[in-house]
């Protein structure tokens, strides 16, 4: 059956464009996700999604599950609230070991909520793996991570609550692990590539921990970035600058000279961990010959939020977001002018009949101008105007966010041009 | 194209069913779904979901989305972090209004954790409604709530943190909103049937608030409930312990006599808010003179956690859980007996292929009557034996969770079978 799409008429979506935006807003992502109605502003770093902004975590969600399950890895949804047991074990319990804890009290004893979760997942496996054939695997959530960040300034590239798709992965060995943690390098770069910010995105050696000389963070240039970092573009790679001292320079086999500087965005990150978990925490597997051992883990992580902050800051113009086409809230922008005549909205289900997605601006009350400059505030990627003049010829006129160049064409020619006309920001 | 299976191999999955569970897991929900790999018990009233559980979750989730998407109800996600201040003015911030809240620091501010959404959503709603040409429509959300119950014995029937499903109505007059009241009622109506619960499930008159003289919870009659209901069988309502008293039973037209008592579980809720929550917050609408009204509010929550704690006590015998067949994690659970051979992988190839998503019991080194008992724990409603013996027919062995009748049939048959002989309870 082929895929009819889904039309959502303005006149009925409860969010409205936003003229004004509070003055302590000051992130150009905040600004725009705000006065598009894609997001509301709780509290400084804490942001309700609204319809359009879910339907684009939605999709990022969608992109990177899809990853996540080539991989092999496994979902499953941890918990916010913590027991500070494996924590304590681990020595991350203290507000000096993790200095953006949020803690609440349940009945007598202090709980945390979770800032990430090596600790309950690394616990509760113990439960479940007892054996060298219960590995290798990894696991995967979607889940709510809470952060007391002091500044959170940055709208949706450093938020207090965010959502988080962290991986983690369980080996025996080191070159198990190595193999694993390619492969989830290469799921890295696909992902950004796929919801459209992969050209500016660089992985990026940073600090790494006890367990390996670095791990890697996969950094979007951009001037909203809060990290520096040096590029070397004919390799794609680049140095986090808290550790490009010239030693690692040499290391790395990169020179100085060839490196720029640029601001970036930490988009992603994966992490050797060792056994930084499995030992004091005793996740430990029987080898072939009945010697335990403790598991290898790695862990990966990718805010899907973060990555709509970064998808705005790279993609807006003084009108508005011009949203990368994979993650944008529909495929089209569909704007009636002149009157609601039965021909226009004959048109307008075909639309729908071809399978497209579409924001269908069908408010009486509103004039073009308006329209217009609604449609390119929240930025998808078409627009499409049915009007007197386009109906005569049973025709729509079709435009792209990011051109000025529109053109007239039959109904059953969108979808195709839509298609093979790729964007390009 | 046709749907290929999803064929889930069981030693490719890391979870295992467990011998034990820890003894002050008390209930039967938790019991069963912990020792089946469902869920974890992190610490009392908080669980997370294993691949197993988070998959059943999602069903029910995929069900209630589509009723609300029918019901024209928009989705958004607010957020767990609370800003006092709506709350204040609506009288619940404090401990003493609502006593199962948890709180935390923040900078300098103590915020909440949200156990409810009404003061976030009425207050976020001011932004975007000002006309009655803004008016009616519906919002809602699957969201985390943290609630600080002092009892926490019941497994996933009453959890600290549990996902929630709630809408929320927005109308201009009474007599609107109990339109959509009453379609929302038939929608609860539909997602209590299609989960596998409806038989079970009485829409019960309870206390209504300062708004309405009677608020409905849905309530499924079962031993582990924690509510006493009075039903009346022939017009399949109840009214709650609570408020039974000789004047409201005459005022529904119940006769004590005709009554019968039941201990239940309130799996759902519907309430008629009023302007309870719109005054305090100023949640206004100018009405077609410009008079300035109170936006008239309704309330909608299910637990989908707590569906799934109602069908495990609902349904299971000695030997394990009895899933309804639309909630169940997989339509089948696959196992091979005797050996890997060519002709058995065939087989199972051929039941993915048939669009079948099943867990598949492939491992080698578990004896029969360790993977049959591990079928009967895990609860699938359909059991699928390929042996030596059903190989060399070219066939498989089928047999209902519920049932000890067996049949050999052939692959091209499954399908039939499992859609036409309906799983009953």
């Amino acid at each position: 059956m082929p895929y009819t799409g889904c039309m959502q008429r303005m006149s009925q979506l409860f969010t409205r464009t936003l003229k004004e935006v509070s003055a302590d807003e000051v992130a150009a992502n905040a600004r725009l996700l705000v006065r598009g109605g894609f997001v509301h502003k709780v509290m400084a770093g804490v942001y309700a999604y609204l319809p359009l902004g879910l339907r684009v975590l939605k999709k990022i969600e969608g992109i990177i599950r899809e990853e996540m399950n080539a991989l092999g890895a496994q979902e499953l949804l941890l918990t916010a609230l913590q027991d500070p047991a494996p924590w304590k074990k681990t020595g991350r319990w203290s507000d000096e070991a993790i200095d953006i804890w949020f803690k609440t009290q349940s009945g007598d004893v202090v709980v945390g909520l979770a800032n990430t979760h090596e600790e309950p997942l690394t616990r509760m496996l113990t439960h479940h793996i007892a054996s060298y054939k219960d590995l290798p695997f990894s696991a995967y959530q979607f889940q709510t991570k809470f952060r007391n960040e002091p500044r959170a300034k940055s709208g949706l590239l450093r938020a207090r609550e965010f959502m988080m798709k962290d991986l983690y992965s369980f080996s025996r060995t080191a070159q198990e692990h190595e193999a694993f943690y390619e492969k989830a390098k290469d799921a890295y770069r696909t992902i950004f590539d796929r919801v459209g910010i992969g050209e500016s995105t660089y992985i990026t050696y940073a600090s790494g921990g006890t367990f390996s000389a670095f791990s890697h963070e996969f950094q979007t240039v951009c001037e909203a970035g809060e990290d520096i970092i040096y590029i070397e573009e004919e390799r794609r790679v680049a140095v986090n600058k808290e550790v490009a001292s010239d030693d690692v320079l040499r290391e790395l086999g990169l020179k100085r000279e060839n490196l720029r500087e640029a601001k970036a965005i930490e988009v992603g990150n994966i992490f050797s961990l060792g056994t930084r978990f499995s030992e004091p925490l005793e996740l430990l597997y029987a080898d072939e010959k009945g010697d335990k051992r403790p598991v290898i883990m790695g862990s990966y992580g990718i805010g899907p939020g973060r990555v709509i902050g970064t998808a705005v800051e790279l993609r807006h113009d003084e009108r508005g977001i011009r949203w990368p086409a994979a993650i944008a809230p529909y495929d089209a922008h569909v704007i009636m002018l002149d009157s609601k005549e039965r021909e226009a909205e004959d048109l307008i289900a075909r639309l729908e009949q071809e399978g497209i997605d579409a924001l269908y601006d069908d408010r009486l009350e509103k004039q073009a101008g308006e329209k217009f400059a609604d449609a390119d505030l929240i930025g998808i990627p078409w627009r499409i105007v049915v009007s007197k003049r386009t109906v005569e010829k049973g025709m729509v006129e079709i435009k792209q966010r990011i051109s000025k160049d529109s053109s007239l064409i039959e109904v059953q020619n969108v979808k195709i041009k839509m298609q093979n006309d790729n964007i390009k920001f």
